[in-house]
């Protein structure tokens, strides 16, 4: 029986949410959302009434949230949608963004673009000055996200997208591993796109969306059928849509739940603190309360998840996307961490599953398998 | 009860599909596809299974499977995806598509690509010679659908295909709706692009799939963590890509099921011929065992859509997509139908859970209907 500690990765499917999702699934109902006959307006009653849930985890209104694919596909209409909308002109990013940030951007670039990359501290925190610093008259959109995937560290997004807007520039924030964690208001001045993503708050996979502000002109990815009010085509996929607006319920009705996690949190990092040679990532920074990044000296972050992986616990080398290459996390490095430090990095985010007793555990086996390690490099 | 006749719009959910997702749906399991620890291998294997399920219906070798959100991502892909390759060019596509290949076509023509639309013969075939006669030197894709959604008319594919790739040019086939319903061989010399949808078999909304040849140039729609072999980034639907896999093994395996229909189309038929007035478009062409496009004089589709609703049948009045605002088929036009006729026209799309008791019910209802909307317009 595996323990559970990749929840940043994708978090397992909350009950509740299957149960939500279940009567979707099972005939006779399961028509299509824009269908004029009595299933598919069952359908497209199930479909707003999860648009309004999803729309008050975030403090949006309903009418902003255009349901995607995921977070992925809502970072690339953020950036290349806005994009779209301009002959040419500069983007800025962080450069600890989420790949599907960052390569939409570097997709811009080779087609004649700007892309300003901005440097987070040490800690991993982007100094909104830098941000500012880094604006020029041509930036079309900058894009912060609300708290890094690896280091679980949380931005000044109030400051970027303040400082952002009153230049008249378009501000996104990859909300994806934010929201349904810690307070996420989408209605702060200046922010006018944020993406989010259903299976990293005990949604279904295959689902997301994009808070838009309906003032903004956005150019669609998908075009076709002219559903979400024509920013996104495609048949509605009712029964995760369902589950994301069933599960953005729950995380916002448990609120004790991130107290619980920062307290598991706080067992594991003092376990940690007891092993020789452990650096936590961003640890002087405000983070997220389920998120623990950190590297252990001399020994290899990928050996070390298989050995953790052989004894029961499923742990992150980092960003789990990507083609399963090691290579160094861009956020470590970025951060200004060494190559080698970076390549023995390992994540360890918690959720709703995890109890006091996993962490312990957890704890033990890290600290022996360290010590083997250790033992085999002498 | 609704007797569901909507079989094009979206299909209920096969049971022994969602048997095969709800391990991936129930805890503990349901990783990340590109994690490394056990859930995570665990949610790879089923993905690869269901790629070579996939891939078995439609005659493909697994590594050409692309997964992605539904037909629409898949077509906008397809048109996109080539295009971005060139940095001009014209696009062929027939004036029936569905309108997720029509829309990216036009977003291209506003970026100065020219579009050419070919126009069906009567029947609503394409013929191959038009397609032949229409192509240009500077054409980079052509993209003919496999069957009309709404008609049900499959077009000449192979013809197409083989004609297309003898000048050297991509070719596209939206087989939507013909994939599972009649055989379709996305081995067709020629043929480089195929889309697929998980919800018209059987399976999840939210899923679908781009068959891309591995020599063909596609730039992704989607940047990001560089999933499928980096034409599709964004963390795997685990659970949505196992149904479709299971809806795919199971269509491939009902060979009969095509037959029934057909006999249960033929039976409609005869009863609509019973009716004074009736014009079943397409009726000359081969098509779809499940589609019946018609068409009952002097009465309003909508008009008799919504009372066939209130008596408990769902049909369609055409494409079920888009903003549920009443337009004129597109596909009865380019025919050549007029315009008053294209506003009666109704769709019967038959599937799996259809009975001869319930075609006779319809036949019956749809006569009496008639009857009194002629009998008020007197």
């Amino acid at each position: 029986m595996t323990v559970y500690f990749d929840y940043n990765a994708t978090s397992p499917l909350d009950p509740a949410v299957l149960e939500a999702m279940l009567p979707f699934l099972r005939q006779p109902i399961g028509g299509n959302a824009s269908s004029r006959h009595a299933p598919g307006r069952a359908a497209r009653a199930a479909v707003e009434r999860a648009r309004e849930q999803v729309a008050a985890l975030v403090g949006a209104a309903p009418r902003e949230i255009v349901f995607t694919s995921g977070g992925t596909e809502a970072n690339n209409l953020a950036i290349k949608g806005i994009a779209a909308t301009w002959r040419s002109g500069s983007l800025l990013v962080s450069a600890i963004e989420h790949s599907s940030v960052l390569a939409p951007a570097r997709a811009l670039a080779a087609a004649g673009w700007r892309i300003l990359e901005v440097l987070p501290d040490e800690d991993g925190r982007i100094p909104p000055e830098r941000v500012s610093a880094a604006l020029a008259p041509d930036t079309r959109l900058v894009s912060i996200m609300w708290a890094n995937n690896e280091t679980g560290v949380i931005q000044d997004v109030a400051a970027c997208a303040a400082l952002t807007g009153e230049r008249g520039v378009a501000f996104h924030s990859d909300a994806v591993q934010a929201a349904g964690k810690v307070p996420v208001d989408t209605g702060l001045p200046g922010l006018g796109l944020a993406s989010l993503s259903a299976h990293k708050i005990g949604g279904p996979q295959g689902v997301g969306a994009l808070v838009v502000d309906s003032a903004l002109d956005l150019e669609p990815l998908l075009h076709g059928g002219g559903q979400e009010g024509g920013r996104r085509s495609g048949t509605e996929n009712v029964a995760g849509i369902v589950g994301f607006g069933q599960a953005a319920e729950l995380a916002a009705a448990r609120l004790g739940e991130a107290r619980r996690l920062a307290e598991l949190r706080t067992r594991l990092e003092q376990g940690l603190s007891g092993m020789p040679g452990v650096e936590i990532f961003g640890a002087q920074a405000e983070r997220l309360p389920n998120t623990v990044f950190f590297a252990v000296d001399g020994v290899d972050g990928s050996t070390l998840l298989l050995l953790l992986d052989e004894a029961g616990y499923a742990v992150s080398s980092g960003s789990a996307c990507g083609s399963g290459r090691p290579e160094p996390s861009h956020v470590l490095l970025a951060m200004g961490a060494e190559r080698e430090r970076a390549f023995g990095a390992l994540r360890v985010s918690l959720g709703a599953g995890n109890r006091a007793e996993e962490v312990d555990g957890f704890v033990a086996v890290l600290a022996e398998r360290v010590r083997l390690l250790r033992g085999m490099a002498v």
